[in-house]
Formats: structure tokens, sequence, C-alpha cells
């Protein structure tokens, strides 16, 4: 399968909800490809494919759906996964990471040692839409001495400017609304 | 690989961190298991393996660590996904269970059109420990009217009651404390 056939079965596999999480939001939901096992790994697939060249050492995933896919590109590129938590849920030493929310802030975390030193690691999320979530995990390898091969994302909300964030790193997305 | 040389490398893999998530709990850290992909690879098929002949149509994960093996499960199995989720997250129709926790109560969430009508599922989680998440779970899918292959962890805690909490329930284990 193509690259851009993997893309036109995943996004056929992805359902509008209207007003999630609030009113005038159209949520992207993507359990439908979830649930789709040959749309699921052409995901996998074409998420991972872009990287096969860029010497990845690990890839990380961001709680929570970035589990799901960080998960199966780590597995597509034979590569250890790393995750990035929620502040308090990892056990050992941690780095962390605070970044503005429209409302407040929110932290993520990563273990101190999930990297080696100069280890290339590539950031899986299901979605990249204001690049705050993601640019903070770009931080959190670097603060703990690796480097950013890059991001990979699912989907891709053109009309934010989540690209902008993740200044010169290379970014690829699956599909771009 | 055998299942008993995949729990082997698995096991090497888990570390203690003391005093985690408080004083006196000695946790099991799965973290450097992941960040081996011969590892990570060995626990998904050995995860994967009992289930082979069980007529499997989803694998549900309970987010968030059980999203990382659950996708990896799926994939094995070339079944479809489906997320079980705090609540709130989930953006079209739930359903809810709510179970006890030593203070307070838990609340989980599946889409209602996460499971076909008499569908089989298998519950895909890291740790069986008092066993409340994983039964809710089992509940979850019963609501949604699907049926409950049995539930798979990478960890049992053998001196809880997690697996009399999944009553007559299918249970698999690849490692036991």
């Amino acid at each position: 399968m193509t690259n851009s056939d993997a893309a036109s079965l995943v996004a056929s596999r992805i359902r509008d909800v209207p007003d999630f999480p609030k009113p005038g939001i159209m949520f992207k939901d993507i359990t439908p490809m979830l649930a789709d096992p040959e749309a699921l790994d052409a995901a996998a697939t074409a998420l991972a494919d872009p990287w096969r060249d860029a010497a990845v050492g690990k890839v990380v995933g961001i709680e929570s759906r970035g589990f799901i896919f960080g998960a199966l590109v780590a597995q597509k590129l034979g590569c250890g996964f790393v995750p990035v938590r929620k502040p308090g849920k990892l056990p050992a030493d941690t780095e962390s990471v605070s970044y503005k929310l429209e409302y407040g802030t929110d932290t993520l975390e990563i273990h101190r040692d999930g990297l080696a030193a100069g280890e290339s690691a590539l950031v899986v999320d299901d979605l990249l839409a204001t690049g705050g979530t993601a640019a903070a995990a770009c931080e959190l390898v670097e603060k703990v001495g690796g480097k950013v091969a890059g991001c990979a994302f699912v989907v891709e909300l053109g009309f934010l400017p989540g690209r902008e964030k993740l200044g010169d790193r290379r970014c690829e997305a699956l599909i771009t609304y």
C-alpha cells in the first residue's frame, strides 16, 4: 500500500464528533480507525515509513493516545519505546516540562534514563494541534540528553500553528485537515 | 522463542522502584522492557499467543499502559483495538462503570459502538493487582453487548486477589510475582 493509499484508508475511518470537548469544536475521532485492523496497521506503517533511514534509536510516545501509535511505530522501526507521561506517573527519576494551555498550564515528564546521551528519538502522537504538547515532548528528549529526529502524527490540524511551535524540527503527518 | 523464554527476557527488563507510588510499595517498573525492542516484541507475542484460537474480535486496552500492550497484541492477533478510558476522554456515546479503590472510587468508559453485538473481546493491561480496573473493563465489554474472551496481563501480583475479582473469566499473565 502506498502512503497515499494508507492516508485515504485511515481518513475514511476518522469520524467527526461535533461539540467535543466543548461546544463549537468538531472533534476528529480516531476510534473507528483503531477498531479496523487493516486501517490501524496501514496507519502504523505509514507513520513509520518516512523515518526508516533516520537512524531512530527510540520512539517517544505521548500519553495517552500517543502510546497506541508510539508502540506500533516502535515495533515497525525495531526500536524501543519511551513513554512521556503526566506528572506523578513515572516511578523513577524524571525531568519535567510545563507548557501553556488556553487556560492554565500542563506538565509532562520523562525518565532521566529514558534516552542514552545523543540517542535519536522520534516523537509520536495522534494529533498535532497547537503543538504545545509535542514541543514539550521534544524539550524533554533534549533535557535528558537525547536528540529529536523529528515528530510523527496521524492527524495535523493545518489551520493551527502547531508546526511553527516545533521550529525547524522535521515533522510528518499522515493526514492534514 | 518459547513463552517461558519470553517471560524470562521480559522479567529481566522489569526493575523494582521502592516507595512508589507511596512509602512501603515496591513498584514493578516496566519502562526498561519497553525500551528494549526484543523484550517488547517478545512480551507482545507471548501475550497474544494463548489467544490465537480464541476467536478474539477486538482487543480492549485500558488507559494508559494498557494502550501500549493492547495495540501490540491487537496487531499480533490481526484484531482491531478498542480503548477503555478515564471519564470525559471518549468523544462519542459511552457506557461507564465505577469501581472501588482503597480510598474513593474510579470510573472507566467505553464507546457504546466499540463492540458489535456478541463480539468477543480480549481485555489487555500491563498489571493485574487488585483486579478492580480489569473487572470494570470486563463489565464495560458486557454492557455494550460484547463477550469477554478473557484477560491478558504482562505482570500479575499473585499475592493480591485480582484473579478472584475476575470470576470465572479466563486470565493469563506472562509473569507472576
